[in-house]
């Protein structure tokens, strides 16, 4: 069975940057598996891409490395690290990005060295693409570097419970659809407020008409504001870090 | 030889729904040649998709199975479905977008049964996903569900031809390069007229200069309408659904 | 091990062209491995796709086929090429998209005959993909066609000294993330002007404050004029073709 390694990047595919990393990939192991996750990351935005590693890391089979390399910080001290974490690899730079895998038990991560050679503003070929063919090929990651200190550590903010017994949480992204999606976990038979708007928590999108907002549990079980074929986004002016308010049905 | 599964959604890449897909993929099928073919399209277009699936289904080897996701309907009572065509396998919701396969010959298609533990929002990932990997796999059709009744079937809207000896068509997409796609089979030594403007319909797009107006039969056999390096939707003022008109040279 | 078959055209993916292609190298060489470059060249942007290609066609190993279609002249009398240097294959139109390769030292390029069924519009599906495939299943060059004359060259413009010894030169394309890459060969402790504004030539984006415009050498030896987390282009008013100057400190 051929190795699997991922590539999830804010380098879009026009300026041939992900052609140049995959063919390190490739050089350095032609049989590899190479499976875009995306290269369309909003450029520079962590959190954003925070969020895609928390969704795909863990869908992968064991041993899948997992590059990622959205790094805003490229050059400067921050540092590149490679990731164990429940049988998979990750592969980036020290920002929060690899936060998802960091937090799982047993966790752990090695910092990796740069080498002489490496350019100062394209890690993601230099650095992290070699450290993840060396995974994918079977190199154990205490080979790749030392014990990470600290890695940063992101997190989705915590929602907070008010006096009233409401919960007050926050818009954590935005996706392609213009669905809204919300820290709150799904409670079904509550009702949310945002923008100010209140909305039944329902089971799907098609519960109401077209064009009509609604709220439900995604797929990830956080609630999300959706416009059923339509942007919620756009229609309701909802964005990322927007207060939301979910009280239980009284 | 590794199985193809190709995958078709309007996901875009950036928020990790198609990663997900891919990961589940992957941890049924480990060996797996996974095709993207796009997750550009745009949200909830099933007809764009449904051209899509109808210039590239039977353009693989035959085993292939493709995952098609464009589903404005999920979660309402719409059908998951398989479909057996041809020697490929295609696998999608049951609102016209799977229709090219089909309209095959002896085309079967099976109702996929929703797992109790499918989200209500991510049918690609909990439904689809799944069965794709299990044709993938080499499960036979008919193991995954029963016989769907009258899956929903969309066609390219016909020519009509008029009394004055013309043919009416209309314009079905328009694609990147803003070339307008007409269903009008070609006819070379014709005239096309649409947007107030009347074109001889002609063997390529350097027959012109740069910037000038052209109508050609296309990759698909379909005369389209063009600019030469440059939009023809945007400087003539196309759009999906436009009537165009077909006359013979006399 | 498999082959190895990169694409790179300005398609984008919605449409199925993309598709189509993949559909066609895998029918004939069903054990191929398809590695994306991007689909996101600006339509007929040949320039650009040059530059994309100069970045990646070493990156690969041995023996891989590179696939180019960014061909604003098909259906004209534009020759269809396919290139051997440096033991890896291209194969795209004769518009100077693959001079980085040809302009290396043995560079053999074949000009190869459109097949009678071949469709005026589509040679990426029709004329190139079948050469790439036959390429990859170690059909030997010379059998798919007879030498090419003299194909086009482009090349990326020389800077010029000036008489005040300073060195002339331009931009010759901006990235996703904005940054304005010069053809001027990096040296560090000069200063760069352009746009109005001089900046001193710095090792790395991190030495500047967020938003503020920076000078350094980039991954393939370039000085590129950044903006730290912003789009240089945007903010400075940069573009293609842009004149700039390189100083040594005096």
């Amino acid at each position: 069975m051929r190795s699997i390694i991922t590539l999830l990047t804010d380098f879009g595919t026009a300026d041939g940057y992900v052609g140049e990393m995959k063919g390190v990939l490739l050089s350095r192991a032609p049989d590899l598996q190479l499976v875009d996750i995306s290269h369309e990351i909003p450029p520079q935005d962590v959190e954003r891409a925070r969020l895609t590693v928390a969704r795909v890391w863990r869908r992968f089979p064991e041993g899948t490395v997992h590059l990622v390399v959205v790094d805003p910080g490229v050059g400067s001290s921050r540092a590149a690290l490679a990731v164990q974490s429940e049988g998979r690899y990750l592969v980036g730079p020290d920002n929060g990005v690899l936060s998802p895998a960091l937090l799982a038990a047993n966790a752990r991560a090695i910092e990796l060295p740069l080498p002489a050679t490496a350019s100062a503003t394209f890690h993601g070929r230099d650095v992290f693409a070699p450290a993840a063919a060396a995974l994918a090929l079977g190199e154990r990651i205490d080979a790749l570097g030392r014990e990470a200190a600290r890695p940063i550590i992101r997190r989705t903010p915590e929602p907070v419970r008010r006096p009233d017994g409401g919960i007050e949480g926050e818009i954590i992204t935005v996706d392609r659809f213009g669905n809204a999606v919300t820290n709150l976990v799904g409670l079904r038979g509550g009702t949310i407020s945002a923008g100010g708007r209140t909305l039944a928590v329902r089971h799907t999108y098609s519960e109401v008409s077209d064009g009509d907002p609604v709220a439900v549990v995604g797929s990830t079980g956080f609630i999300e504001i959706a416009v059923r074929n339509g942007s919620a986004a756009e229609i309701l002016g909802l964005g990322r870090g927007e207060r939301v308010i979910l009280k239980s049905e009284s």
